[in-house]
């Protein structure tokens, strides 16, 4: 009978590809987000939570760069038959809230959203099906000003989370560049240019031999597979080479080379007209391109993009998981979009936005050392005696109201020394100590366990016989104690 | 066709029972969930978040109040057959938590959490399938010290998010009592227990007579329904309801209306014990019974507390939507539960914790002018010109170093008109002008909104001719203009 019951125990697990977040991991990124918020919220960006379930219909059942419908999501029917599923990101919620509400609310409408998204993938290493975004979007204008807007904004929500001038840059390109070099180098069909729009996007992975190769025959990727190529001519392979390769030391040589490459074509000459007028609102609103640049070989993959793209990267260096160094790379990445609203309305309206992953940023800010190490823990009041609980309470009591972390100790009292080591484990600076007889001289012993710690770790036994770490205090100086412990570790 | 395309298009439409925050919803919630968590942190408590998604086996499939399984949860079965769900409440996946890091985790664990639950009821008026909680818990310690710490908590949080003295009460019981009670009348068999804990917990909607009529013989309800009663006799009910009006004008003398309730049991004497102890410590912390009372009508339905349970109820009044004065009620509510753990590990932990109701608590700040008034949008910077949008883009970014949240109009700037009424929709202070003439003349012209506002609904057309509420200043007076506006406004 008793194994019968062990059996049926279920299994204490996070379900696979899921995880928690402890302690610090949930305060910090909170903080961050914060820290993002108020630059949005500055720009005049209203927050939008909308609910974390949609209907599939609502969604669309795909996600923008898987090509099968119903891959993807986490999805159930309901009793009457309609289907429901997590959202799995911001912006088709945003599509979906903008359709039904547009009516009331502001057009353009500037909106921020920060929130879990879930997708049903195959988790892998640093890969979860539970994940963070923090999006900005501007819907219903056709301003190039909103675009440039949003480059603005994140250049400065990455500053405001502690990423400073020279550790990132903000890249910008213009899809109707790529359409219009495509356009000069009459390339007409639809699945071609898809295609060469998915390779380019490679370009910062397989370097230009390997663009090369993937534009033109194929290639053998890493694994030893080998992959098709899109079939271009050397020649026409050099255009799109070119057009990835044609950042200039300045804005106005990237554009000269642009132009270069574009011909007579109305749509390039339009999307160069654009990349000419963000950079003089970067100009004018004090952006340098130390900050905010034009780079022709950010694509961005994403099918739906139809103007502006822009990408966030972070230039300072890290090891990777081989020891090689690397840059950190793309913390975000957004874009025009002017379709996913037409899906609910039939009518086209106009928007930019860009998304920020919420893991990669926290990740960045761990390795520059700007989330300096894990928080302190609560000063911890010891229970000497388990009759004298009101005791402890009010001294736990004098030292919040002293704006001091603070707790009693809540576990079995018996063993004085689980009590030093919970307090460790805590990483309290501080452990409080008082017994009858200390109570009735009207003192108290302070522990300043950090210090103990580093003592028992450099002092010899002789010395760390004198016990320096920990002292007596009259009972009134125990506030004022513990603040001096304190500001020693802020 | 373009009919046929027309039927295919996706409802933009929120799932039923779910709902959408915008704005100040957002950003109101957030704010007063970082004021709770700011007391949390204080008394040592540490941020979890669990995965939104847990398997189906280890929520166990039911909630706490519903007695069918596989009622009331999202679920959906994986490829891999395995079934997941949305969790239905914090706890839950705190058990769950617990029992799989338990070697990790410091013990006694105090943790917080806050985030969205979900539950596939049906929805009604104000009852939604996706909703916030803020809980916390100590798990591990069988302290009566830590359950009236959690008092003591909620006191603090509920003063922290601007509720005052006088406006709350927390109110304390114990289950053990109850059981000493039952246990005086002979009450034996469980399920006779457990009806009269579901009836007992219905005394402040049906009241003195409601209550022994559902102890005894039954009661026609509301809705013109027989509803069976327990079947107790007179005396028995007599004896439950003296048990539920037995608090008196102090703490001192409804311990005493409890002892003698109770007579020999065992299990009776020993709540009575904890509520003694809780009193003192409540005491000992400065926590007058204006803010922490014993309360033997506070029973709670949940069959899963095996000791002390707590209440915080507003006590102010309010209109309900039929116009009648009524209490506002409860907010929050918790107790001592020690079985959630066991179900994994096999082991018992005492466990002891609170959750607030996130937006019944948000609704009471609304109720009580705490949340004040929708804050005001953003300054909005007119278009005069379109081409002169890097002028626009400088004087925003003047104004955002200056610390003054503001944006350029991004619609269509043709009409004037328009970018005045988006600059009301937005509830902006103010609107920035700037055409030639005054660039020219070195000059900005200023439209106080909110003045304009008053003016245009009180003053006469004679006054209203004179536009006090908007005028020219020089260019390099904008900001000390814009902040004397924003001033008045605060």
């Amino acid at each position: 009978m008793a194994k019968d019951k062990k059996q049926n125990r279920p299994k204490a697990l996070t379900p696979k590809g899921f995880r928690d977040y402890f302690g610090s991991e949930v305060t910090e990124r909170n903080q961050m987000l914060q820290n993002i918020a108020d630059i949005y919220h500055s720009y005049g960006f209203e927050a939008l939570e909308s609910s974390a379930v949609e209907t599939v219909e609502s969604l669309g059942k795909f996600l923008p760069d898987v090509d099968q419908p119903n891959e993807g999501v986490f999805a159930w029917q309901e009793d009457d038959q309609d289907w429901l599923a997590l959202r799995y990101d911001l912006t088709a919620p945003l599509a979906r809230v903008y359709a039904q509400y547009r009516n009331e609310l502001p057009t353009p409408y500037r909106r921020y959203s920060m929130g879990a998204v879930w997708r049903n993938e195959k988790p892998g290493p640093g890969r979860f099906r539970q994940f963070y975004q923090c999006d900005a979007d501007t819907v219903g204008s056709s301003s190039i000003a909103s675009d440039s807007e949003i480059c603005m904004l994140l250049s400065d929500a990455l500053e405001n989370v502690g990423i400073s001038e020279g550790d990132y840059i903000i890249k910008t390109n213009n899809r109707k560049v790529l359409n219009g070099v495509l356009e000069n180098m009459k390339v007409q069909e639809v699945s071609k240019r898809d295609a060469i729009l998915r390779t380019v996007d490679k370009f910062d992975k397989v370097g230009e031999t390997g663009i090369r190769q993937l534009l033109g025959k194929g290639r053998l990727d890493a694994s030893g597979a080998y992959i098709d190529g899109v079939g271009l001519s050397d020649s026409e392979a050099d255009l799109v080479v070119a057009f990835l390769t044609s950042r200039g030391t300045n804005i106005e040589t990237t554009l000269k080379n642009l132009k270069n490459l574009i011909g007579t074509s109305a749509v390039g000459i339009e999307g160069v007209n654009e990349l000419e007028k963000m950079a003089e609102l970067f100009d004018a609103g004090g952006y340098g391109s130390n900050k905010i640049s034009v780079d022709p070989s950010v694509v961005r993959g994403l099918g739906y993009y139809t103007g502006p793209v822009y990408e966030a990267e972070l230039t300072f260096e890290i090891f990777d998981e081989k020891g090689r160094k690397r840059q950190f790379g793309s913390v975000s990445g957004g874009g025009r979009y002017d379709d996913l609203v037409k899906r609910f309305t039939g009518q086209v309206v106009p928007a930019t936005g860009v998304s920020i992953g919420v893991d990669r940023l926290l990740a960045a800010l761990k390795e520059k050392g700007r989330i300096a190490h894990m928080g302190l823990g609560p000063v911890v009041v010891t229970v000497m005696d388990r009759d004298r609980m009101s005791d402890y309470q009010e001294i736990v009591t004098e030292l919040r109201n002293a704006g001091i972390r603070s707790e009693v100790y809540l576990g079995n009292p018996k063993n004085f020394g689980n009590q030093l080591k919970y307090a460790d484990n805590r990483r309290s600076p501080a452990a409080i100590i008082q017994g009858t007889e200390e109570r009735d001289s009207g003192t108290i012993q302070i522990k300043d366990l950090i210090l103990g710690k580093k003592l028992s770790k450099e002092a010899s036994l002789e010395e760390w016989k004198d016990r320096p770490s920990q002292f007596t205090v009259q009972r009134d100086q125990l506030i004022q104690k513990i603040r001096e412990i304190l500001s020693a570790y802020k």
